[in-house]
């Protein structure tokens, strides 16, 4: 059953891999009228998802990751638009020369082939991460989460429709009907079909997946996010920036989990940064130091240190120096976003070079760490590894590469 | 035991990711020098492992890959000090832009962080492989053929030493000393401390990888390589770079391992390349219309067609066009390197962008897929995967990149 897919994707992917900027933007302007043609359609799944989730006690915050309305599939349709405008990644020259021997080399950039992206109950995920596959000429297996199974059938079949009334197969998006564990887990292993996986979910799907995986996998979006408040900063900035990367959003995996603090700024930064924290309700576990200034936070075990909170709390150490507080972020960092707050050349220098993270900051919220922010204009997940792509996934980070090499008759 | 060479190499990595190019090269040299004082030493040790593979009965082609010499050692230094001359492909500043609202964003390559090499036994790839690593900032945990254990431990031995004498840590170098498959395996494991595995090695190890690794892995080394000679083609060219492919060095990846040939230049071409391959003692494996012109071809089976015979045997297929040459390729094609050979523009660019291989050639010889060919300087292996970089792994492929963010207090 998989294979099936499998090997329609890989058909559908031989196709897509060659087809022209115009042929796929042409699909993805189509796949935007026909969500806005077939609105009525999408809501009425998504209505019966939604109605199933609440039988079954799905929370408030995820029934609205789960909600679709007027409003959202407007704003479906006005992504694929947005895809459509971005520059095309596929095709670019990407180095070249010219060998002794007149061999001419030249690297250029291709499609990964077959993409399987394994998330949850998020319908706007079917719809922007298929969108970005077919633009970067990837055909797309899509496993998202069962409570959006209806939602997410009547997207993808308004997406195929419109694929393949533009002449591209309507195999270059599929979706697994099977919404087993077992089915996620045979994805994981369809070696010779899927080229790449990338799940996009939480630390448990993403540990799944670096387990079972035999496939080539990205992994994406854990984040222990650390802000180092150096002796040198600049109290207001350090408030203002904690204050941000803490609690604008903090659900997602940008945002600060931990606070370093240098001790010869705690005194005076850590209480008014206490004071905006308790204002907007974030819990602070502090260790001994902390609790020294602080008296009424809680102590900060060693798993809090290690914690993506993903909510409204927020672990504190203070330490004596730059090096400590990078020896710290690095035991605990799962290498998304790190930063220092400091008005000191030389300690931003080290924090840049010694931080081994997919993005480092000076002087900024943890928040930016994101494809829009970075201007590649969307993203389909964060890289938290270190090979092929590290930081936001954007389209060029959904190709690779391929040597041609252009000869008269050279032999070896 | 495993654990503690990964948190050795993890600190070591720390050290070196910072490290300055005249700092890696110093300590280059200094094993280059190393080796040519110690060559007695090495020797001896190699000695002990070719005595204990000759009492096993190991064969005359791997005992030569084993054997050590004064030449071969004095090649290990001469690899060494070309290494340290490549350029150092840490620090590049890769992309670069400053948004909208003041943060400047800057992509630079940094290195991978940990890599270990699983590779069977060949003493001169555990000093190459580490010198590689070395110059690209990354600690390296090798993981060498039980054969070569001596001769591998006297090698690292060497190299840790003069590490350490120009004040890097000598953990930049690890030799893993149990030799069990069960250490291989615990390798592959070994998530949190290796950042990147490559195995160098037949089909066997790399499947062995892929099944089990949970650390990110490169794929290497299969190559079922094609030549397809287009109706088009100029004979001679075509049997001249056949010749080359498949004789020059039938062991290697990059040789050629089926002939793919137009009907329309099966008549002439055929009789002249059967009778250079039967001089060199080349055996072919044909479909029916190939016998059809070279009557005593032994019969292709479909396995014929999926073998990478590493060895003087060729499969050979006749074909009526273009796309049906490039659909056989894509069916068998393990995604090394293929080749066409052609006097028409057209079937050029056909077969160009239509075959997804790392190496796509027109008129040369698959020979090429080197680093050393492609102007890398030096190779780790070929990666056959599309994830992170295909084709030669020179310096470049083996690091990483990370996103340099600077401002003056943003807030998102």
């Amino acid at each position: 059953m998989l294979e099936t897919l499998g090997k329609r994707a890989k058909a559908a992917s031989r196709i897509l891999m060659t087809a022209t900027t115009d042929q796929k933007n042409n699909a993805l302007t189509a796949i935007a009228a026909a969500f806005e043609a077939n609105a009525a359609k999408i809501l009425a799944a998504n209505k019966e998802d939604l109605a199933a989730a609440e039988a079954n006690g799905m929370s408030g915050a995820m029934l609205d990751r789960l909600r679709l309305n007027d409003a959202r599939v407007a704003a479906l349709s006005d992504a694929m638009r947005q895809v459509a405008a971005l520059d095309d990644p596929v095709g670019k020259t990407l180095d070249g020369t010219t060998r002794p021997n007149g061999l001419v080399i030249e690297k250029v950039s291709v499609p990964l082939g077959v993409i399987a992206v394994i998330f949850e109950a998020r319908p706007n995920v079917t719809a922007e991460a298929a969108a970005l596959c077919l633009k970067s000429g990837n055909a797309v297996i899509l496993r998202g989460g069962k409570e959006a199974f209806r939602s997410n059938a009547a997207i993808t079949a308004v997406m195929r429709e419109a694929i393949e009334r533009t002449g591209l197969p309507a195999d270059c998006v599929q979706l697994v009907t099977d919404t087993s564990r077992e089915s996620a887990a045979a994805l994981m292993k369809l070696s010779g079909y899927v080229d790449v996986l990338i799940p996009r979910g939480g630390a448990g799907l993403i540990r799944a997946c670096v387990e079972n995986a035999t496939v080539p996998l990205i992994e994406t979006g854990t984040g222990n996010c650390h802000i180092y408040v150096d002796d040198s900063a600049d109290p207001d900035m350090a408030v203002n920036v904690i204050y941000n990367a803490k609690v604008s959003r903090p659900s997602v995996c940008n945002a600060c989990e931990s606070l370093v603090i240098h001790s010869a700024a705690a005194n005076e930064v850590l209480p008014r940064i206490k004071a905006k924290l308790d204002a907007a309700g974030v819990v602070i576990h502090g260790d001994d130091r902390t609790a020294a200034i602080l008296p009424d936070v809680i102590p900060a075990t060693e798993a809090d240190y290690g914690k993506e909170y993903l909510g409204y709390e927020i672990s504190v150490r203070v330490v004596d120096s730059i090096e400590d507080a990078v020896a710290h972020i690095m035991q605990y960092s799962t290498g998304h976003s790190e930063c220092i707050i400091t008005q000191s050349y030389a300690h931003s220098q080290y924090f840049l070079s010694h931080v081994d993270a997919a993005a480092v900051y000076v002087n900024a919220s943890t928040r930016f760490t994101d494809g829009g922010e970075f201007g590649f204009g969307a993203e389909i997940g964060i890289s938290t590894q270190k090979l092929h792509a590290r930081g936001p996934l954007g389209l060029r980070q959904l190709t690779s590469e391929k040597y041609l090499i252009r000869g008269n008759g050279q032999v070896r």
